[in-house]
């Protein structure tokens, strides 16, 4: 048995991530965090692991299926977290006294789920959260769509349409239509539109509510219209006059003009986020070159978030970015990062006798400020460019054993001799600018 | 059933990580990430979860009894990781094709262990690891060692010692007194010392070797010596004259002097990291100011990473650093971390109907790369300074309807106003440098 080799595989519907693709993830990771932390956002952590007691309860029974659950070895009944959220009700509830509200928290982490895999869908994904805890303000709910639409920005995609609606007017249409009992079938079936298109939906609505004219309002409300006051007004219109509701969408509205950055927003009724717990503001965010990817990043406001765990009640609002997805996006939209390594430079072994002097080299080109690595071998030197092209370094590096350095540019091959660290430090950081 | 409130708790030596712990914890991340990057290293990632055939396999029963094991609903058996080196492992024989040799990666993750719980020690835990595979240079060796020294110097750990040995030179002075075949014994005594004291150990050996000559033999081996020089000369007479062992860590040696660190490094002919599996090079790491805590940063070379996994022989060096252990070293230093967040300004709120204007000013001044945030209502201004407090935010904002921004130094309560965006953000920023 000892010898016996054991074939070497991940689960099904796990994956490993190669240099390339992590340098791409991280680089994309470093980039929203830098946006949610110049927010005021701040990172918290929870266990992978909790209760199932704590994990479950709130959740509906497809959930209940897809999660990594077991007894651990103390007997307790435990599960792998399969979002953020419950975990962070979980923690709002349990640190209150501990923190300054309105809390902000972000929290990038992996989290998972037994789902059937398949193309794009993995078991182990990432999800990057933001929430507002602990305030009701307009300001809050502007903030969220400020600081998403700033990270999408940070990692390339400007080109997107945020699509936001409150799901308290909804609500208000649907009892204007007598259906208010229905609201779940019809959520159900509003939020299939962009799937299934719009005859499928007319019948799956005249089923839910028994009405061929609640069926064609509801479609006529969700209707897209060319501007926001347009639509806010048409809203208003079908709710049986402006609310708390609409009000509250005006002012997200004008804030996010205020903020510079209205036009990637548009009013669409037609986004409800069906079975999740929201209450308020919803939304879901398009890529102009690629939508039928679906949303890259949505969330929205609950008025009550950690009730499962303590009798006060804590409103929020928050949202998350679907990192894989986007990752899978910008893939196929040719703008993934293809880095190989973080090095400025390769210092490459031609004599083995000459080790130590690399070291030295080595030693004042970091203390400079140069990020080098020493080929550790005097191999062919094809073996050492191709090492050096894997990890997309410029700068080739030969040192000799009077202390002086040769540099080369690897893509144009010109070469600068007998340099000393410092003037190699200047030729090579001079090309990061 | 449904407004049962749950006890919001974490599992046995689980926890969550407040806002100002995970900023430090982040702090120190990156800064590690940083260095290792700045060395050629390169990032993957490896699922948490993984078939327990694959993780088990080399492991010891110890190993075996901490693992969260479980059947998932598809009846496989699987396993979390409890480090990052078997998936390394597995990693590298299945992915060789793939890969440029010699392969540097860094892998800093959450590992579990179903230890029990006590002072310091957790069940969910990060390492930050390093390793080199695909080549047996003597430079791999001195990199890891140099990657690790700057590292530690990048979170402020500038007084450690890193002890320094070769299991191979060890190994070949327990032949020389004929008892290479209680190895395993002598080498879990030893690594005893620190903890039990002379006396035990001898005690230990005298029972394992059946001779009181071999034992004090071994006693009087791993003495600590003045120097390296001393130390290795004394190492080569014990084991019976140079050996490629006692050269390499020469060689070694003399790339740290040439790298200009060698003062860092103590020859310890005691440390052996008695059960793990390395073969050449071991090291471990001790503060000056705490050694008590053990060591903090630690790891080695192996002749054969991934022969579990794959017939061809893949030799290696790496390591890793314990960051809990370090966190908690530097909490009793006195030297942790204590930022609430990463703003540089908080816009205060006095009246609500200058909220659309404080949108603005925060868009402008984040423009300009100011780190801010809004405060959502317009709370007493006691409660609005605590939160600006316990997010160590030094500027106060206020704004006024016609545009202009008034700055207050929270700490020195100066205050200048009727400044424009640009302006106040000159004032704020400059804070910074």
């Amino acid at each position: 048995m000892e010898n016996q080799i054991i074939q070497p595989r991940v689960l099904k519907g796990f994956r490993d991530a190669l240099p390339q693709e992590q340098i791409f993830r991280s680089e994309l990771i470093e980039k929203i965090t830098g946006v949610y932390r110049s927010y005021g956002f701040v990172p918290i952590d929870t266990p992978v692991l909790e209760y199932t007691e704590i994990l479950l309860r709130k959740s509906n029974g497809e959930t209940e299926k897809q999660v990594f659950r077991f007894e651990d070895k103390g007997g307790r009944d435990v599960s792998m977290r399969f979002d953020l959220t419950v975990p962070f009700a979980r923690f709002t509830a349990e640190h209150k006294a501990e923190l300054a509200f309105p809390f902000k928290r972000y929290h990038i982490a992996k989290v998972w789920r037994g789902e059937k895999p398949q193309a794009g869908r993995y078991r182990e994904f990432v999800q990057c959260d933001i929430d507002t805890v602990g305030s009701d303000s307009a300001v809050c709910d502007a903030e969220i769509l400020c600081a998403m639409k700033a990270a999408l920005a940070a990692i390339g995609i400007e080109k997107i349409k945020i699509h936001i609606n409150h799901r308290g007017a909804f609500n208000r249409f649907l009892a204007s239509l007598g259906v208010q009992d229905k609201s779940e079938d019809v959520l159900r079936s509003v939020d299939k539109l962009a799937k299934v298109g719009k005859d499928a939906v007319m019948a799956e609505l005249v089923e839910a509510t028994k009405s061929e004219d609640a069926a064609k309002k509801i479609l006529e409300y969700i209707e897209p219209s060319a501007t926001f006051d347009e639509a806010i007004a048409k809203m208003e219109c079908l709710c049986g006059g402006a609310g708390d509701d609409t009000k509250r969408m005006r002012q997200v509205y004008q804030m996010l003009e205020a903020a510079g950055i209205a036009s990637s927003f548009v009013l669409d009724p037609s986004i409800t986020r069906g079975l999740d717990y929201y209450t308020g503001l919803v939304y879901e965010s398009f890529l102009d070159d690629l939508p039928s990817i679906g949303s890259v990043c949505s969330g929205g406001r609950y008025d009550n978030l950690a009730g499962l765990y303590t009798k006060e009640r804590i409103p929020g609002v928050g949202g998350s970015i679907g990192l894989d997805r986007l990752m899978a996006a910008m893939e196929q939209l040719g703008i993934a990062g293809k880095k190989g390594s973080y090095l400025d430079a390769e210092i490459f072994c031609q004599d083995e006798s000459l080790l130590i002097d690399a070291q030295k080299a080595a030693a004042a080109l970091r203390s400079l400020g140069v990020k080098v690595e020493v080929f550790p071998e005097a191999k062919k030197m094809g073996q050492q460019y191709a090492l050096a092209e894997a990890k997309s370094v410029l700068w080739g590096v030969f040192v000799s054993a009077d202390g002086k350095i040769s540099v080369k540019n690897l893509k144009t091959r010109e070469q600068s001799d007998g340099l000393t660290p410092a003037a190699a430090a200047k030729v090579i950081l001079a090309a990061n600018e």
